[in-house]
C-alpha cells in the first residue's frame, strides 16, 4: 500500500472531553523530501497512548502541547525509504516521534529517530510496546521508583493495558504478590489466567473495595497507578507504612477541565513516598532495559498483547479506546504492511 | 507551685471542629506513687502541637487516637521528684509524653522518658522547640527528605510556626533562598526582620499568590508541606521539575473530616518526590540533630521565639491557636515553675 502523497492529522480544535475525529484535519501534503543529513521514513506502526490526550491539550504537561495546526505528535516505528544522512540506511527500521501521518522526515539532531538493529529478537511491534515505551515505562517505574521487594504486594490500575499489564508480570518475576485492577471479567480473566497475575479485581463490580482488600490482605506496598481519582484513593487507603507510590499517569482525570484532586492524608500517615515519573527521566538506561525486557520476552515469563487497528485514518477514533476501557494490551495503529513497502 | 492532687485532663469526647474546654474532662487524682522501675515526674512544661488535634480524633492516623476517658496525650519535659530506678535520679530533667496533667510515671519500658544531660546549652523549654520535637522535625524533613542544594529556593507554610521557622533558618544555612507563607504582616516581618528569611508572603492578602510568584522567581525546589489545601496547591503550581516535597502536616484539614484533598497532577507533570513524614521515622539520629541544632543556636544561627502559655488549665483553649493563625514560635503551657519544684 503505497501513497503518493502524505496523510497528516493536524490538530484542529483542543479536544473538549472525548476526543472527536472533527479535532483534527486530515490534509494530504506531497510525500517530503530529505534533505541533507536528513532521511525519508515511511511510518508502518503508530502506537496510541493515554498521554496523546495530553499533548492534545493546553494543561500544564512535561513537554509543550501539540500547537494547533501541527501534525499530531505521536510515537511510532517506520522503516527508512531515502535517506541522504550516513546515519540511516534504506530499509533501516527505525523508532520515534513519527506524528500521525504516512511519512516523516528523520535528521540527525532534534529530529532524530533511533536505529533499531537488525534482526530483533522480537517482533518489529513490540518496539512500540513491551520493549519500547509503555514497557519500559513498567520496567523503570516499577523497579526504580516502586523498589518491590519478594514477598512484597504490588498493585497496578489499568492493569490489562500496555503498561499496566507489564508492571504485573513484572512483579511476579521479583517474587511479589501482583494484583491489578482492571474493568470487566475479560479483562480479569486475562490478568489472572495469561498474565499470571494473583489477583484481579473488577472495578466495575459493584463490590470492588472489598474485592481488593481481599486480594491485598497484607496490605499494599508498591502501587504503580495509572487511573487517578477513585480507584486511586481506594488504593491509598490500603498502602502500608512505608510504601511507595509511582505515579506514571492519571488517565481518569486527561478528559476532563478538573484539577485531578485526591485525598493527601494517607501519604503523610502512612509516610508514603509518591513519586511522578516519565519514562525518558531514563533515557539513559533504554538500552538496558530494552534488552533486559527482550530477555524476559524470549525466555517465555513475559507475555504482551497487541491490539492492532488497521489504517492511518482510525487513529482519532481509535485512540478513545484507551479512555474507555475498551482495550487490552498495547494498542497500534497499523499505517502500511512491512512487507508491501 | 506544688500541687498536693495531680490534675489531668481526660479526652471526654472528639472534638468536632474547634476543640473546645468541655471536650475534656478535668479530673483530681492523688499523685501516683511509683513501683519499682519507676519514677514520678513534675511536669513543667508541656508541648502543644498540631499533631494533638489529630490523637483527639479517630481519623487513620500513625499513633493509636487517644482513647475516651485517657488522659490526653502530650510532649513535655518534668523534673524526677521520687525514683525507684536506677534510670532516673531525683532531679534529672527528662522529656518526653507526660500527658496533659500535673505528674506523671515514668518507667524503664513502653512508658521512658528521656534523660536530659546536665549543664544544657540552651534553655530547658527549648527541648519542647528548636531542640526538641519540633526542631527535629524541620531539621529531619528538610535535610533528609528535601535534600536542598545551595542557591535553591525553599518555601515553607507556617513559617512563623514551631517547625517552620526552623526549616526557612536551616534552609538559609545551607546556602538557599528561603520563602515562608504566613498570616499577617506581624508574622511576616518576624520572618524576614528577626529570621532572616528572604521574603515572606502573607497569605491573608488577596494578591498572595502574585506575591508568591514574585518571592520565587526561579520556581521551588523544596515544598516543606504543614498546612494542605489551597496554600499547598497555590505552592506545587510553582514547583521546578525533580522538586521534592516533604509532607510534615496539613493542619488546614485537622479541624474537618473531610479527605484532605488537592491536585495531584503537577506530582506527575513536574515528576515531584512527594513523602511523608513524622519526626519518629528519624529516632535513631536525634541525638545527632539536637547537637547540631543547640550549635546552631550557642552560634547565634538559629533563632527560637517562644509563646508560654500559664497553667496547664490553659490547654485545651490555647491548643487552638495553632489552628487560628493566632501563634508564633513554639507553643508551650507552663505547668509549674522550676524554680519552685
Amino acid at each position: 500500500m503505497k501513497n503518493d502523497v502524505n496523510r497528516q492529522f493536524r490538530l484542529k480544535a483542543r479536544p473538549v472531553g472525548r476526543i472527536k475525529t472533527s479535532d483534527f484535519d486530515l490534509v494530504r501534503e506531497p510525500i517530503p523530501e530529505p534533505k541533507a543529513g536528513e532521511a525519508l521514513v515511511r511510518v508502518l506502526y503508530l502506537s496510541l497512548d493515554p498521554t496523546n490526550r495530553i499533548w492534545m491539550s493546553d494543561m500544564d504537561q512535561y513537554m509543550p502541547p501539540v500547537e494547533l495546526g501541527a501534525v499530531m505528535r505521536g510515537g511510532g516505528v517506520g522503516v527508512v525509504v531515502k535517506s541522504n544522512s550516513s546515519r540511516y540506511r534504506v530499509g533501516d527500521h527505525v523508532s520515534g516521534l513519527t506524528g500521525w501521518q504516512d511519512y516523516c522526515i528523520a535528521d540527525e539532531g532534534a529530529n532524530a529517530m533511533g536505529v533499531l538493529p537488525q534482526g530483533l529478537p522480537v517482533p518489529l511491534t513490540a518496539m512500540l510496546g513491551a520493549c519500547g515505551m509503555t514497557g519500559l515505562t513498567a520496567y523503570f517505574g516499577l523497579l526504580e521508583l516502586g523498589q518491590p521487594k519478594a514477598g512484597e504486594t504490588v498493585v497496578v490500575s489499568a492493569a490489562a493495558g500496555a503498561v499496566g499489564s507489564v508492571v504485573g508480570q513484572i512483579a511476579k518475576i521479583k517474587g511479589c504478590r501482583a494484583v491489578g485492577i482492571a474493568g470487566g471479567a475479560d479483562k480479569c480473566r486475562f490478568l489472572t489466567e495469561e498474565l499470571g497475575f494473583d489477583a484481579a479485581v473488577d472495578y466495575k463490580r459493584p463490590d470492588w473495595k472489598e474485592r481488593l482488600a481481599e486480594a491485598t490482605p497484607k496490605g499494599i506496598d508498591v502501587n504503580f497507578e495509572n487511573v487517578g481519582g477513585e480507584i486511586m484513593e481506594a488504593v491509598m487507603a490500603r498502602m502500608n507504612l512505608f510504601s511507595r507510590m509511582p505515579l506514571c499517569g492519571m488517565i481518569s482525570g486527561y478528559n476532563t477541565d478538573q484539577p485531578m484532586r485526591a485525598d493527601f492524608s494517607p501519604i503523610l500517615m502512612r509516610r508514603i513516598t509518591v513519586r511522578g515519573f516519565i519514562v525518558i527521566d531514563f533515557m539513559a538506561k533504554y538500552a538496558e532495559g530494552a534488552m533486559q525486557l527482550a530477555q524476559w520476552i524470549a525466555e517465555g515469563k513475559l507475555k504482551h498483547r497487541e491490539t492492532i487497528v488497521d489504517g492511518l485514518e482510525e487513529a482519532p477514533v481509535a485512540v478513545n479506546r484507551l479512555f474507555d476501557g475498551a482495550n487490552i494490551g498495547k494498542l497500534i495503529v497499523k499505517v502500511a504492511d512491512p512487507a508491501s513497502v
